[in-house]
């Protein structure tokens, strides 16, 4: 198998494998429990919380443990209960739902044919906004988004910012204090961890009405007994990707550019987002005639794991509202084909699935 | 370390562990992704459910997966949009959490000394209300509520039943068909599964707004990437509980009452809820003149983990609102000592921690 869908899910680190296991068979842990084995408990627990806080530059106490990323985003959003929430138009679908859940009116501020957000609608739609929401960088297409230049002018109006750094984290580097950010939300499984686990950052003094109430668990933030295999299991995969990030993002975009040099040759071929900075591992692609099923499912028959875009949506057969956003017309937009590469991934594998792509689009195209 | 806390957190069971490295060292898993390695996923995915479903004596379908407990508690009460709700009095405080966050007017329904439900009191309660909202087995006492029998009054009248089962599942036979229940909640670890992950049933036909949306995951009912490892964790942990149930029922509440022949010899004893149906492992003690905190501190020292109740209370010095609804005096509720036994329980840790608490009542009674 060749995975090229780490954008999806990325294969778990063996160092966060080692830890969780570690946590299993460290015996029953409640971290509320105040006997000994409570406290063991507690104490790996923090220590997990101060691991996160060292790799994303915070501090713990501005870290809430949640259930993945898709909560994350919906504590944020919901929490800092806004009365107008400005969004940008290609953000993740758990973004979107939680505006949903919120009530609140959402205003949508466009991007250009690379992705790129316009700002000055951006400047146009924050007066009076009870809430931003940005990504750091795009789950389709990876294009990232200038946040920090974002954060400013958030900040200029008053204007509290959620950032989902859901794709971003672990391939990235990511220092929370110097986002300008409130709130960020970070996944388990997008950066070698487990499923299951995620992580909300709340700036100290950032207004945050919980979701789940009931136990006291995270500070009264987040009720619910502490899933404690999986936040050392996030944290040692957040200190591993730090560590190993020069490195793995070097070798990542040298792989994604060669793979990206054969995916432009296709006839027909357009690479989405390609004038922006964007991610290391991600390219997301359409061809002339041909449907994101189709070739997704040539792929797969050569063992080659890719995706249509976000997981999230996939079976869907509606064209990506990603592209849409960028102005790719329907029918191309229908066909796009993400391919997300993580630190595993090979030469050989890569140029396999270069040496298979121009006869899999001249097969499945529908002008073929 | 003698083990009796098991109504915070169970031992993770062996079969559990094994399932749960199994689904982690199966590579990256998806269950959206529609390519081999997602469609594995969503295969063992499906397959935990159904595994679930047959220990549950349900349908796959009746079945969400959850982050835990809480989460399926507040998807339940908040998902049922209740106009008014009717709740016991002795509920988890993620029940009462999830009453309060959906901004629902609560009756309470009170209790007799042994914690038996005033039915007369419920059935003057249910007329008008949206929902109903009992535990199957109680946390700290392990009172168990004739719950067959409430859902004939709640139908009677044409209210929803939700059943907290959290505490009771694993440990007492439960068939959520035959429960007239149209929600029912279910947490991993309670039961010797992993932590993060637990179940909310909801018969077929019974109404549910989501509380978390985005990806189309659990059927549009709980957005979020499935948390494969846990969910097939949670499904053996389940399976080998339905297995084990009948031989591990007995010898627990062998264990069970050898241990409260020993905690009624000590002078100024009263164990709560005795003289009601409990469930097999759980005891719940007061002793003249003794906090809890410093009963727990003492069996501590021996190696002895116990609790003084609720472990998502712990910590508070508050009086067991459990026991204060039993009846119980305020100062009396504040030294509640709850034993809960697993099935690795030996004999000779039940003797010890029998011949220790005589010892350790005196020794820390403020009469003493």
């Amino acid at each position: 198998m060749i995975y090229l869908d780490a954008n999806a899910t990325a294969p778990l680190h063996p160092a966060a494998r080692a830890a969780i296991l570690a946590a299993l068979d460290e015996g029953p842990a409640n971290a509320s429990s105040i006997h000994a084995a409570g406290q063991r408990a507690r104490a790996r627990l923090d220590g997990a919380r101060e691991q996160c806080a060292a790799a994303l530059g915070c501090t713990p106490r501005e870290l809430i443990f949640t259930s993945g990323g898709t909560e994350s985003d919906a504590l944020a959003i919901r929490g800092a209960q806004p009365g107008r929430v400005v969004i940008t138009a290609v953000e993740h679908p758990a973004v979107i739902g939680a505006c949903k859940q919120s009530g609140a009116p959402v205003v949508r501020v466009g991007v250009d044919g690379n992705g790129r957000l316009d700002l000055d609608a951006l400047d146009a739609a924050l007066p009076g906004a009870g809430l931003c929401s940005a990504m750091l960088a795009n789950n389709e297409t990876g294009v990232i988004f200038p946040v920090e230049e974002i954060a400013l002018r958030c900040r200029a109006r008053g204007v509290p910012l959620h950032v989902d750094a859901v794709q971003a984290v672990g391939k990235l580097p990511v220092r929370l204090s110097e986002l300008g950010a409130d709130y960020v939300a970070v996944s388990g499984h997008k950066l070698g961890g487990p499923h299951g686990i995620g992580l909300l950052y709340v700036r100290r003094g950032a207004r945050l009405t919980p979701l789940q109430i009931g136990g006291h668990q995270e500070e009264g933030r987040r009720a619910g007994t502490e899933n404690l295999a999986g936040a050392v299991g996030l944290a040692t995969a957040l200190r591993a990707a730090a560590a190993e990030l020069p490195e793995t993002a070097q070798r990542t975009a040298a792989l994604r550019d060669r793979l990206e040099a054969a995916v432009r040759a296709v006839p027909g071929a357009r690479v989405h987002g390609q004038g922006s900075p964007r991610l290391p591992n991600t390219i997301c692609a359409t061809f002339d005639g041909c449907e994101s099923e189709a070739l997704l499912a040539a792929l797969d028959l050569e063992g080659i794991c890719a995706s249509g875009g976000s997981a999230c949506s996939s079976g869907t057969l509606e064209p990506s509202p990603v592209l849409l956003a960028m102005g790719v017309e329907p029918s191309r937009a229908r066909g796009a084909l993400r391919f997300s590469l993580w630190s595993g991934n090979t030469e050989a594998e890569i140029d396999r699935t270069a040496a298979l792509l121009t006869g899999i689009v001249a097969r499945v195209s529908c002008r073929g």
